[in-house]
């Protein structure tokens, strides 16, 4: 639950969200990730931390450079939040479906 | 974009979750919904304030009492922005199916 929560402030942010589009393409150093969005490197910095708290994403250090990538499953509970809200909808559509059918049948 | 920052945000919290839960499964008021939470009303209809503002939840008022519903489509901004990073994906997948294929045919 509370990682729900990590998770969805995480992609509260459209850099955050950037951040998760480019890596889903593959990994990337600080640098290469940095580099389109012109913020300064410790603002920018604290987006991966927030991004790397949410478990969405790995780095690690490979000589100079912090290479990172995208976690194994990063969005996994929310796809899982998703098929739970549309499993709630298709209960209540079939248990409404149900109503009408038995409607019918007491005509 | 600044909507799926809203959507993202709202989401964030397990209240406001488990109001969307709740109300997937048909329309509530206001005093029906907060009845599970024992929360001072006011800061419970400030969670129902960044619902709306999200565009997940429509309210209105029903002689003494204010009725919600889930907003149609609620949930779509983020269904489709996992489908794109589902397809981001999936076009990585494919290029390095061309990448092995042609090593192969290098050979």
């Amino acid at each position: 639950m509370a990682n729900l929560d990590r998770i969805f402030h995480a992609l509260s942010d459209p850099t955050r969200r950037a951040v998760v589009e480019r890596l889903r393409q593959g990994t990337a150093s600080v640098t290469e990730l940095a580099e389109p969005f012109g913020m300064a490197l410790p603002s920018f910095m604290k987006h991966l931390g927030v991004l790397e708290k949410a478990g969405l994403m790995d780095s690690e250090k490979r000589g100079r450079m912090r290479q990172c990538r995208l976690s194994d499953g990063a969005l996994a509970p929310i796809s899982a939040w998703m098929a739970d809200q549309r499993a709630l909808w298709e209960d209540r559509t079939e248990r409404l479906a149900e109503l009408v059918e038995n409607k019918e049948l007491d005509r």
